[in-house]
């Protein structure tokens, strides 16, 4: 089989590859579809060298079917339509044993810390598996990973029908984190500098606003008659980002952290105390986040359609980061594993 | 009669003024006690002189009784003992109309945006007084403003009995919110560098390390088996402060920001989001956060004697600011403005 492997050297290089067998309690999947994710292209330009093993085969955004069960497993069978949850926990550390298995303090990301899906075939825990809705398009299904980060995302702000969210920076999570809310009744403003992509939220029926050449705090002002909006989610990474989303805030306002800030950044804390506002880190997700994200995707609560940019072919892995890194006009971008199988 | 008056240039002056006689709804208090707070140090240095109106008459934390009443005023009698909330809100801001007066947008500070307590005679809207039990001294009673930010301070964690909190800074806030924190069975622990106030600390039963000598992440690491503690109060108003309360902290643990920090700050928004890490700002207190203050006073809760450094007569109200600005072995300094009035 066919897999798409970080060689170091900031190359992506499509070899040829023995399929895993399904050990005890795996699952050995036909994978289809595989999204690539900001963290892929940082493993890709060598950020991340001291976590991954190379090669490493990443990847942790997909859909694809049952092809092979391992002894004991009897929850799946052959064929079966499926995404992968990819965190494993240790379910012993202080996190775990606080019911927040999702932040384990020894979580392994299955994509980033193990092997990923960006493979023809792949071998996962049964645990990991969650089963697709019929009806659901397999191409579709492989957002369910990034939207359960915008599901896990807007349950951390707390936030209810009737608010007023804004987020800042409209890329695939920001753009998920407003479809989200608005599917949740929240209005919804989002803040993002590259056209192609507030032209996207608008296709979605998401306003959207330029924080370069636009006045983003008058916006909000504006729009909440002063007072400010009750959330605001930063997925910038930026600290203009950070800036704008603390000043956007109402009193008691809550700030939702999504972006990773490798470096610390300066917070107006004054702002902080003055108005009582509250910060709060959002990670990754729990089952509960997942499975609400795979609901979504079936009924059609969140369209998915404008946000997949383009679908490359396995062979072509590298164009896809390519594609990425431009910078350009892309939401999503697919890649297509099923060449040379059956579909 | 006597008032003591920051006239600029650094200087606390003396004078002789009139007492201002009640209007309708007002009471005019024979004050006892005033505590100096940072706040009013900052006000010497000139750091608020765009706030304040000179010559002003500052001080909000107080303590005396009832002596006048302005026309209409039927819930207070001559001789009551009481103290007094300093804060005027307007009602109709959006802070206000969200039920979150006490942080509302035209908020006035008595003793800062209006005239304070430094003075033999004082007079305040009637809604501003609040009653002090039988039994509790008069200048335990001085301590209700501060106590009352601690225990909205505590209140804003969301802490209950057999949490544990460090809190960052010693000073008279840091040391109360350990108070009361400890009198609802939290479990806390004081990081502060001046010896002196450690050994306050350790006077009121309150376990304290030094953060320049010793290790506070490992005794943190120590005391939790590894975990981190569940909040963090950081009124140190420093930027170590601040590192080391976030690096304190278990995952969803909760950093109060109590302390003002005049400039941004670098946050580790990293650990924020890696451990889904909250923080929440904290600014003085509700009608309840006081009433609370003065019951915890009066059952002897909080123990304040190790508290009240010096007690100084008006007229040497210059030398109550010298002490606290000599960064010395002071906590919290008091003014008897009951000189020259029967007792």
């Amino acid at each position: 089989m066919r897999a798409a492997a970080y060689v170091g050297d900031g190359t992506i290089r499509v070899e040829e590859r023995e399929p895993v067998d399904p050990a005890p309690g795996q699952v050995r999947l036909d994978v289809a579809y595989v999204g690539i994710c900001g963290t892929d292209l940082h493993i890709k330009h060598g950020a991340m060298d001291a976590r991954v093993t190379l090669p490493a085969v990443i990847g942790h955004e997909m859909s694809g079917t049952v092809a092979a069960l391992g002894e004991g497993v009897t929850a799946w069978s052959p064929g079966d339509r499926v995404t992968v949850m990819p965190l494993r926990w240790c379910g012993d550390c202080a996190a775990c044993r606080a019911g927040h298995r999702h932040v384990c303090e020894r979580l392994v990301f299955v994509g980033i810390d193990a092997p990923g899906a960006l493979q023809q075939s792949w071998t996962v825990e049964q645990d990991l598996v969650v089963r697709l809705p019929e009806g659901l398009p397999l191409d579709q299904a492989a957002l369910a990973e990034p939207l359960a980060v915008a599901v896990h995302d807007v349950r951390r702000s707390g936030l209810g029908a009737d608010g007023r969210a804004l987020v800042v920076g409209g890329g695939p999570i920001g753009l998920l984190i407003a479809l989200v809310a608005a599917s949740e009744g929240i209005d919804v403003l989002v803040s993002e500098p590259n056209a192609f992509r507030r032209a996207i939220a608008s296709q979605l029926g998401v306003g959207a606003i330029d924080p370069i050449a636009g006045d983003v705090a008058s916006a909000v002002d504006e729009w909440t008659d002063g007072a400010g909006v009750d959330v605001a989610f930063e997925v910038s990474g930026s600290a203009p980002g950070l800036a704008t989303a603390t000043h956007s805030l109402r009193v008691r306002g809550r700030l939702v952290v999504v972006a990773i800030h490798s470096q610390p950044v300066p917070l107006d804390l004054f702002r902080v105390f003055w108005r009582e506002l509250e910060l709060a880190g959002a990670r990754v997700y729990e089952r509960t986040d997942f499975e609400r994200a795979v609901e979504l995707l079936a009924t059609g609560a969140i369209p998915t359609a404008p946000l997949i940019s383009a679908v490359v072919p396995l062979e072509q892995t590298a164009d896809a980061f390519a594609a990425l890194e431009g910078g350009g006009d892309v939401v999503k971008v697919l890649v297509d594993c099923r060449e040379g199988r059956a579909r």
